[in-house]
């Protein structure tokens, strides 16, 4: 099976946990039967592998998600980048270049396309191979997958079939109706669409060249800043007449806010946490080092991060983006090609940070106009170059760095150091890279 | 007036923001005219110095809080340190013996006993004042303070006068009734017992020395931990035929659990917060440096400091004892003599901690055996002594301190470091005090 999964933008409304750098799907939240947690974008893959362990799996992504990818699915894993965000319809038509030119796959092969977060059991992504074989053998040009709604949701797009069997054509789709509405289209046999397709890679190749003028993949990406923002449905479903739609039974869940993501919990707590006999229905999920305790709530979620603390009635929850869009926060944790960090401490004219390096990975060599920087390394070892000069730094290693000093950091093994920065104004802004000179060698 | 102010012990019950060695007492809670927030104890000191600004105040309390009491309200204020806890008929007993030997109050004076955190206002201390003038030429040799209720409550004592003049003498007291005695006893013009109650300082001095053999001051002190535990009412008040109770109509609250402080609170939140319009009666207080978003919550207090976050029902929150007291958690922030420390960071093996230190004050000189120290300068200027060197520091200077090194640091102004701890098992109790050698002169 091809699949490509499409990877969405931050999410704030599962703030504190995402935030502008960090997307929801990278939360590690769910618990697998290992009992370590696991994030969506790991489920999902985790998910893919054990249904068909030769897949060909391409995340379809921004820029900024790429290290978060590695670092969660390792090196191997294949990544669609967009240089900026454009919808769905040019990031389905880069992946679908991609594929073709730099994946080798054929225009006759089917490439299924799923959003990167669905909350699912086995059973779905069993239906999704089976949406890729058809595909590659159906008559229509794109084969839907619809989830047999459990309720009348006003919340999803519906897409009404010619009949109810197993695969039939599709009449028409629907975007969100009212519950009424919703009732009546379920009634006929409507199903629930999941933004989950196939189609043979000629085919939309073929309309991504009809739609845009380019050559192949390189081309496309080069030119992708000038294309315009247009979702897929409106560029290529709207205007094809020859579609089916598979029916899917199983378990399928959105995990959009945090009502949704609580129902999807194992237990009622990650992190430390203390629920009093009189909650009901509460959950809570704890980033931070220190217990949250709650007594007497009820339908509530709490969650706290280095970002901010939420407490909020789980209905409530799903009203959070601009409450969240208001907030004029500095950064205070983010997952970087090479690691993470996380601040620890803000005074007026300094702030602490933990950099936590990954083994065999290291900053750029680069330096600060405002500021003094002083590391103390407090787990593992590797090597600093400062103003040119390289050592090894080991537990206990200071290393200071006046404003103007260029200066990097390479991890041998995993390796975390507490940084004080320390000067007027600190700003993410104040870093100059440098060119390394060429008798220090940077990993 | 002279007045004695007994200052409890450790109060769980406003966890996350009083903990072992922060008692609630000192919390800055309260809004002034000014805008700034004053603690429960600043509070009262402030309001009796504005009804008598001559007022002999003498604080009762535990060795553990002189820092805090010292910080908050300035070198000037009496302290009776109590060498241990031994409630409060040996603490008053103390005090008393304090008033006499080492303030030279003669045995004709009155004095007021009152607890350190009632929430009330001027009328109240007019009120003190007019009960020690009153103890002073009484014929009673106790005179108490009855507070008019303004509910049958289950949680007082109530006082029964004889009468309902404004003094009158005691007919008997009652502990805790029911609602419906409560009902009762306020038909008959019964008083809430606050606590507060006067008396010539003669008559407590000869009631201790009628029940502990001791000489004066010092003595008391020297045996203070030999003392049986006993209340002030057990051993004094129910012995005493002679009592008077003064009528009290105004204002008072007991300020003992989250519910009633939060009914103290100026506005809905004290920090960083948000709370959208479907909250409804919810307060939060916040010491962290993010934001705590509240979303359609009803009878709510949300706390969040350093040593963990609570989030509970108002009425919940007076059960709250027994879950605090299972945390087994690091001590996250406290005050010292010497200014304050905050853990920012707990690793394996290492942890960083802010310290900051008030002008004019230092560490004592000590070292540690199992760890290294680094301390970074973020702000002030002052000196450090390592290893018996002393050298002058400003901020970003680096000071390192191998384990068994003695080391330490003094402020002249006030002054800030980031401490980072490394090596195994980091504990308080790895801690060894040092002679400062001749050479070096400590502040």
């Amino acid at each position: 099976m091809n699949i490509v999964l499409l990877s969405g933008g931050s999410g704030k409304r599962l703030w504190p946990l995402s935030n502008d750098t960090r997307s929801k799907q990278f939360i590690k939240i769910f618990k697998t039967t290992d009992g370590v947690y696991e994030s969506m974008v790991q489920r999902v893959y985790r998910q893919i592998r054990s249904v068909d362990d030769r897949a060909d799996v391409t995340i379809a992504t921004s820029k900024s998600q790429v290290s978060a990818i590695h670092n969660q699915l390792g090196a191997d894993v294949g990544i669609s980048v967009e240089p900026c965000r454009r919808d769905t319809f040019p990031a389905i038509a880069l992946a679908a270049a991609y594929l073709n030119d730099v994946r080798g796959i054929s225009e006759e092969e089917a490439v299924v396309i799923c959003p990167v977060d669905p909350y699912v059991e086995q059973d779905y992504f069993e239906a999704l191979r089976e949406l890729g074989r058809h595909a590659g053998v159906s008559e229509a040009n794109l084969v839907l997958m619809g989830i047999e709604p459990t309720y009348p949701s006003a919340k999803y797009g519906y897409i009404i079939p010619t009949s109810k069997d197993h695969i039939s054509k599709v009449a028409v789709f629907k975007e969100k109706p009212t519950e009424e509405k919703a009732q009546e289209y379920i009634a006929k046999g409507a199903l629930w669409n999941g933004g989950v397709f196939a189609f043979r890679l000629g085919y939309v190749l073929q309309r991504a060249h009809e739609l845009i003028e380019f050559t192949g993949y390189r081309d496309l990406y080069d030119k992708y800043d000038s294309l315009t923002k247009i979702s897929f449905d409106y560029a290529v479903v709207e205007h094809e007449q020859n579609i089916e739609v598979m029916r899917f039974a199983g378990m399928w869940k959105d995990i959009g806010t945090w009502n949704t993501l609580t129902e999807a919990m194992e237990s009622d707590s990650i992190g430390k946490a203390i629920l009093n006999d009189h909650c009901d229905n509460v959950h809570v999920v704890n980033e931070l080092n220190v217990p949250v305790l709650c007594m007497g709530l009820k339908d509530v979620v709490v969650s706290a991060s280095p970002e901010g603390i939420l407490v909020s009635d789980k209905n409530q929850s799903s009203y959070i983006k601009p409450y969240v869009d208001a907030i004029d926060q500095q950064i205070m944790f983010a997952e970087k090609s090479w690691g993470s960090f996380q601040v620890i401490d803000i005074e007026e004219n300094s702030m602490t940070i933990k950099v936590t390096l990954n083994a065999g990975h290291g900053m750029n060599y680069h330096s600060h106009e405002h500021r003094d920087e002083v590391w103390t390394v407090i787990s593992g070892h590797g090597r600093t170059i400062v103003d040119g000069v390289e050592r090894k730094v080991v537990v206990g290693d200071v290393i200071q760095m006046p404003a103007g000093v260029p200066h990097t950091i390479m991890a041998d093994t995993k390796l975390q150091v507490i940084e004080v920065q320390i000067g007027p104004d600190i700003s993410v802004h104040d870093k100059k890279k440098t060119v390394l000179p060429n008798t220090a060698q940077q990993k």
